[in-house]
């Protein structure tokens, strides 16, 4: 850690300073140039709190030098993780795609979307059973219900099943689930987190609305800390003043987090442009941007007036966007 | 609902869409200009997912008409709400400043800290016992045995606690809490706040990193619905491309929210600029904007080095803090 | 235009409203819902001011229905524009590639660097005369011995060559650059803007730094409007949040101008990300994104000290981006 | 400056990356930590393109010591500067409102409302004659003849006046004009700034839509360093995700100014918020903030209509607002 003092500190306030950096076991390198002390603390710097730090008068800026993700971190595990999804691997070369309903609805509408996805070339079927709504009284899901159907989907079409979790105590519930979906909103609930770290169980871990690409590494920490490695990493766009698209696709982050990390990484082009049309052009450029795999919505509508309007990603067109994912994934 | 539907939506694209909306039982009252088609939804709209219509190639643009918020709202309930925090009163000209460390670190610095806050004015004593830190190896807190810190601190000053509250299965803990603060992190912790709307506890909901006003709403509606109706909205700065201050504080969601909501407002200077300098200021701003209680860390510094060096917010400078509350209240 | 009410409004308050409208020219098409009041309005609306009807407090909403981008818009101009620079065409099936230092610093290294370029494939040089710095004692360009030295290089390597221009009066001195660029911090320098509009430049116009997709087709409608159509536009990223990249590449952008306009839509790499190792993949991304070209800086760095520590994209570097390119073009 | 290398620089990347540092002419203080070597750059760096550093592959990060501003800077001009505008003076403990139309519209218009504002107590008049709007068919303003009605108004009522100009050719036009405004977006036409820093003219400089608080404290260094010390700041606002108001208004980049700079400081609340029920309570945050003075929209309705139904800011307000900004002031 590097703390920059102003210029306006007193040799008296340095030196307390560098006495209470001390007191907490750090040594300290001091180095004074023509306008501007500078601090280089050497030492286990975790229990130092940086924004206290920030808000001292004669402190101008505090700098973290050694990235605080040390399991997720690719410095220090340079290989590929791996991640099996109860037979589907992800990651290392390994693509795969998950794809399936946003909420699972009712047994017809799961079963003819889990077979018309793997038809098309899907690995994994998604499906959500408890859902995250902004207001109290839009629809929360199946629950239980809903796992059950999309564990009934499984065994008739072998695809193993991603879901998302919201709580702790949903965990027995979840029991039977091929891999751990946390939502946008749940990325920092740390409780959540260390709950599923103390399970082995495969985790898909989405980006926050607006976090970094260092707090959204440090939340897979936070699950990796507790002992379970196995965690895919899912870039869904960020909030950003664009009104036009939901959230603004951010596929540098993939690209920057294959640099930075050596776990899979899979982007979510559905949610994060909010538009059919956009989402083929996303899926491709998420993959030439590295992604290890894509997680993408297919409606099956029985309710063909809906269908009709709505030109939206039907089974049908899924089968056009893998093949175009194919084709991206041809030049790699 | 209002849905505008594009110019390029055929005869038979619109019908279908009509039909789909009644068979949702919705009464859909139909409008042609000579561009453009709109479709007026009437009925409850609250099953239809927005973002599913907005993704549909016929559709321009939809919108809420009405408030999605009910029991937060000023419409439906025009006098303020009063929220009493075991006979601290805080909303309909009740202002109450929560004061305290960032988190509890022992006895002697919660109860000096709790005195001193007391002295100077403050009604509330805050202090996090669970922290909700970027990084699992940072400090998370003493836990348990912080909460009774705080419940002794409250022994001997009667001032009544406020402490972060991360996860349902943590409510037992903090039965003897007088008041439940929910982080911006888990502000759409759903399962965490539905777990809080079941208890009768005064709750302190700060907004979320990147929340819009409505959103943060609809999460004081999630408590609201399940039946408490005991909810204080903090706004603690949000996430923008500033630097200079650790977030941006909106005051004008201070000013807003009282127009919006009969619940109470608290402003945190604190979180908002990460700055000692700017809390003074920034405590007044809130006051003007219509607050009705602030929150305010004060750090009881036992280390007289550090506290030499950082000129933070000592005892001793929130009694001028203080001060300038009380100028900023009398004008209103 | 449609306005929609509050339901605190009174009838009196509507009418008044509604008269005013109609001082204005406006058909004024009133339809009530249960709770609400909408007014649709047709005719020319471009008189009013919508940010002053927001502000009204009767107002809830107000919502421009036709887009107000009129030349730009695909609806009313369906095939694709092609803008000619120099003998190089961009745009409904061409593929550019705009490479070059961002300085032009001296004639060796101008040179070498469109040699070189040319050599890998790019069809025209970029390099920078006149640099908007945020610092006014940082290097400004060499101003019109940078231009000199650009037409040299074209006179050498048959490349035509884009500039950035800054303010109207530099006009003349631009008379022999193909291409005018007008930077983010000048999307919206109107005056600029009508200045371009009133040649037939070609003109590559970037996104401001926090431009909406619409304002930034309305910059380009102020070109087009004063009679220039060789606008094309180029993705540079936005600011957000993240500091990890220097800018967040909206790539969704680039997909979503497709569908919008007419006209040829180009990405920046370099400038959206800073840095080196992220060029490779985000150029991909823009073009299975659907970009029309690319703008790459390319330094030819004679300093081997700086060279070889860096690892920035040197000419040969550059080479191999250019095959990537080429297998991301080969699946379209 | 100071330069982080990453751990996986090479002893001979890092030694050519010093000798280039050198052969710039600054003097390299390196030193080495356990995991991470961190070079100090001593000397005149404004040369050295921070930007490009940032991208090369060896360096972990890059940050600028001493502050970049320096004529602005109130490190080295501790006392307030007071601009004087043809007699009224603002800064230093003297206060200014400055209060108009946003646009001129004609004589009766111009006129009665700055007859209205000085009754009021405003000091200033402000009115736009050249407007920067988003489209080129919405009313660009009445340009010379909106001037010379701004000059007429300011002959009866004695008000000197502040009126935006967009462009450097518009000086002569403004020779008559007692304070220029630069837009929020021209805040970084670095041309026009330097154009106006060429006069002695008073401006008022708007924070560009998603500035940082030291971009913009650069764009008054533009101009100060040409020549020109009458530089007023002027927080309107800045982008951001929430839709609620048109923009969030930054209360706390105005005490962040009052400590960094010697310049006064101006809020807007008017469009900071597009509500006019916020800007009392953004006024009066603004004032105990430390803002200098404000600038206030008030609008001449000669159209009883759009008057009774907009409840906007008429005359009468404002004398409300006028009341309200003297308590604030009051306290402090």
């Amino acid at each position: 850690m590097i703390a920059v003092l102003k210029e306006t500190a007193t040799e008296q306030q340095i030196s307390n300073l560098v006495n209470w950096f001390e007191s907490q076991g750090l040594k300290v390198n001091r180095s004074k140039g023509d306008f501007v002390t500078i601090l280089g603390l050497i030492g286990d710097t975790t229990k130092i709190d940086i924004d206290l730090l920030r808000g001292l008068d004669i402190i101008d800026n505090v700098m973290r030098i050694s990235e605080p993700f040390k399991k997720a971190n690719r410095k220090f595990h340079p290989e590929d993780t791996v991640v099996d999804i109860s037979g589907v691997k992800i990651g290392g070369g390994n693509f795969a795609v998950m794809a399936g309903p946003c909420s699972v609805e009712n047994e017809e509408q799961i079963i003819e979307t889990a077979k018309a996805v793997k038809a098309a070339g899907a690995t994994l079927l998604r499906g959500g059973a408890y859902k995250p709504r902004t207001s109290p009284y839009d629809f929360q899901g199946l629950h239980e219900e809903g796992i059950k159907l999309l564990i009934k989907a499984r065994e008739i079409t072998g695809l193993p099943i991603v879901s998302e979790i919201m709580s702790p105590d949903q965990l027995s519930v979840f029991e039977d689930v091929d891999c751990l979906q946390v939502g946008a909103r749940n990325m920092q609930n740390f409780d959540l987190l260390k709950a599923i770290g103390k399970t082995k169980k495969p985790v898909l871990l989405k980006r926050g609305l607006s976090a970094t690409i260092k707090e959204w590494l440090m939340s897979a920490e936070y699950i990796m800390s507790e002992g379970n490695p196995n965690v895919i990493l899912c870039e869904r766009g960020i909030r950003t003043y664009e009104t036009y698209t939901r959230n603004t696709f951010d596929v540098s982050a993939i690209s920057a987090l294959k640099e930075l990390t050596h776990l899979p990484v899979v982007g979510d082009p559905s949610h994060a442009t909010g538009k059919v049309s956009l989402i083929k052009p996303m899926a491709m450029a998420a993959v030439v941007s590295g992604a290890d795999g894509l997680e993408i919505e297919v409606h099956n509508c029985p309710k063909k007036a809906l269908s009709d309007a709505a030109q939206q990603l039907t089974p049908e067109q899924f089968v056009g966007v893998m093949k175009d994912i194919e084709k991206a994934r041809s030049i790699l």
